[in-house]
């Protein structure tokens, strides 16, 4: 198939190679001309715009956009004008499903399709094997099942339903995964304050091999400590780009109890600081009742 | 009556003086002699040793230990040889309620009677009315309730029954204590990082007057920005003495799900630390399968 | 002062009682034509709808709107038409801090004043003396600021700096409520869950006569067991009316650790279910790997 | 080698199957005369009694222990007369660190080492490959060591140090499994209240196939859903069998944070209840204040 794929980010480079590896032609466009230039060095066609971009695909068109979940309702913009009835938008970023379920609903009104992607493996999975959450109509996908087939790994994609379906699943994955990170990092802090004196690269790599919780969270954990056998290089600040807030949010709208995704959550953002207020204010109370001593700044 | 005070602390000495404020008369002993000085000073009978503590008592004596719980067990050993049948031995300290039942089974052998006391309201609730929660046997109770309901504010003590109900009781009021601070901690938090200009003081003062959370830690909220109006000077620093972490082993042992008494525990030890290892295992795996940045050390 | 004041339910027919015990006017309107006359009786005068009531105020008149949130946009949306510049509007039920600053802004369009007002202390508090937490421009607050001294308790008021404020610092009071309300009932679980057997309203009067966490919120869990020495009558479903969750989704979107308060959230989520589904995939893992038996349904 | 194996349950069983796989022979001894039958009936000598097993073995004496660690002392105690100097015992259950530290140092005076492993993997792991993390005398280790490198998966076992630091270890690996299964628990839970309709086997598939989450623990997801597509047959009571807890009292005492480990403990305790006296007293105080309805038992 041909494939119009707009954004080259870290994700979009290896997706683009991936694809073609698959003998699909991509058409592929983004503002950074020399990412531009290096998928045609790779056997793209290059667009110097959107435009262009949509000028050389073949009806039905297939648009996939792969660029930040902020700069999506701008390309739709551009792209609403250029598309015709039957036309398939595939939007693989890590979108929110409800801004999803918008965009799906402004396409129809231009007939054309929009399928939300949650796509998960990180920069290795998209340049081998992905694994993909898609949401929207039922007759698009059937039309685009192949390229996803192709650029995922076995068993790895799955039309999980109505407009939103997609994005929700990959939404709750992240979920899931802070719970998992946390798990783990609490498991090795319990090590490290523990008088025995582990290896935690071995701790790893036994973990991952015949028990209960090996994962390829674990994997990385193994070769993070390859790297830097005690993380001392780096310092503690664990970001987070979203989706476990969405999760957070989603789950509160439910009604739903999730301590375990919800305390991963806070312990990030606990990590952004080196004091709070908290701390400060009960501090200041056990000093008021018990004379306990604080300390100043 | 007449009172053994052993252990003439900040605890200790005021109520020493509330024993004396109420007609009952005090023989007191310290380690630290200038402190049995001091309270010789306000009326009461020395003693420079325990030996000598007791041998000033009459019979039933009582005998009312306000030491730190690490030293309760030499006290005891050193009191066992000089008691009689029918002597009453009050431990009004933060002991750990399972501590004093070994205790009361072991004073038992000798026939002394053994009242283990949780004591709330810390200095000024022991110089002019504390709060107690008393464990023991009921007859060694009716003995000494006067020197309870004299020292107490009005309602303020209440006999729980059996050996160890009393420090029970004073620690789940401690782990009670813990999610009251931690609650009022983290509201301060929140109204501090939003993009509103509250002032603190004032804020403690309008929750304390009429609103659903007013309270005694709330008066002291108020105390405390009235010294130091965004507690700049202080490092929000979380100690605790120890029976936050009984109440939650307790909770543990009895399957009891105590999550916010929990949190406000882990949130204290978080508070010890200035990076944690969870945090570097967070960090290290978003950058392995993400390729998101990690902060150096 | 004259106040139109519309909503006569449990809390506005308290706070009309309350103005009026301070020799202010009431003008009373609600759709409950009952509740007017009740309050007619009680000397005020009626309404028989918003224009009427708008119609019976003097220039610069003052409304103050005490009706559920939902329904707040449908009231202003009645009165815009009527008031004039100058006039002042007071909002104090539990609105979103953030409608509150959009009706703010609607107002001012028409040069009308809008407060919005935290309102605490329950029924009982309207009726005898509240607790308000008032945001808005702080000219409009210096005209009404004797009714609000008149009908709270003393310091009893705030006024909190901009619009939005007064909601905001309602929200936070709540979440913080949240969490002693949490701490209260994780504490009487341990001791309903110990093998001491102890009486839950002396436990709940000592605790308030005394000691650390003496509180109102501690003085009704004493009224609570005084009705019911075990709550055996009540099942421990806990409802919420959305500030605590507005608090916590506000402690995400300001990157704020607040655990406790989170989790004392989460936990009546968690008390509205018979069972989870979380329970159910951890009952079927535990069989799949390690053979452990399920319960049937 | 010659291993004389003790405990012939589920785990036992499987892994005297994998040991005389691999060229082991095995002595096997267990109360359950007809578990002993079963494995003579493999290929293994029987023993009537824990004398006689130890009398068929070779010096130096390899003894496995692998039966409830309630029971371990008691195999121990029988163990003590008959062992000599150099004999090596293995013990592969699910015993606490610091008892197995304690059952080292008693092991020790009779010149016995004592190994303690923690075992992982499941039933089928101990047959076909299981997760071994061992502690211990590092001379002892290497006489045993090939024992452990047949019946393990490739790299599934590690030797960890000293005494203790092999069920340590698996302490927290357990720990990290509960984060792990309350994680995914969780995110299924908010797949279910969602308004999606999610096919959860498929969804445990795709998120086991490329994605960051793929695990063994996702794997098991899937099988559970294809038995029962949602999990309408079992209830959702998550029982526990004490490495959970193990790890919150360890890290209560290393003063860490492991909110997300405690709260999957916490919650599990949370599933053995219909109700709550939490939740009670919540309830009770809503209708205090603000008389919100509380719903009759």
């Amino acid at each position: 198939m041909k494939v119009g794929l707009i954004g080259l980010g870290k994700m979009g480079l290896n997706l683009g190679q991936n694809l073609m590896d698959h003998n699909h032609s991509v058409v592929a466009f983004d503002l950074n001309t020399a990412a531009v230039e290096d998928m045609k060095s790779k056997g793209a066609e290059g667009a110097a715009s959107i435009k262009e971009l949509v000028s050389k695909l073949e009806t039905p068109r297939i648009v996939w956009i792969m660029v930040p979940h902020s700069v999506v309702d701008s390309v739709l913009d551009e792209l609403k004008p250029l598309l015709s009835k039957g036309d398939i938008v595939i939007e693989a970023g890590n979108s929110h499903y409800k801004e999803s379920i918008e965009r799906y609903n402004q396409m129809k009104e231009f007939g054309v399709s929009y399928l939300d992607v949650g796509t998960s493996g990180g920069m290795e999975g998209a340049r081998n094997g992905a694994c993909y959450m898609v949401g929207g109509d039922q007759e698009a996908w059937d039309i685009v099942e192949p390229i996803f087939k192709d650029t995922a790994v076995e068993n790895g994609y799955l039309y999980a339903g109505k407009s939103g379906s997609g994005h929700f699943l990959k939404m709750v994955h992240n979920g899931v995964e802070y719970g998992f990170m946390a798990a783990i990092g609490e498991g090795f802090e319990v090590l490290e304050k523990s008088d025995f004196d582990f290896d935690y690269e071995k701790v790893a790599r036994v973990w991952n091999n015949g028990s209960v919780i090996r994962s390829w969270l674990m994997e990385l954990t193994e070769k993070a400590f390859a790297k830097d056998a005690n993380l001392d290089e780096i310092k503690g600040i664990m970001q987070s780009s979203g989706e476990g807030k969405w999760t957070v949010e989603t789950a509160l709208d439910l009604q739903t109890a999730t301590p375990v995704i919800a305390l991963s959550l806070l312990m990030r953002y606990r990590s952004l600081e080196n004091d709070t207020f908290t701390g400060k204010v009960v501090a200041a109370l056990r000093n008021e009742f018990g004379g306990h001593a604080v300390v100043k700044n």
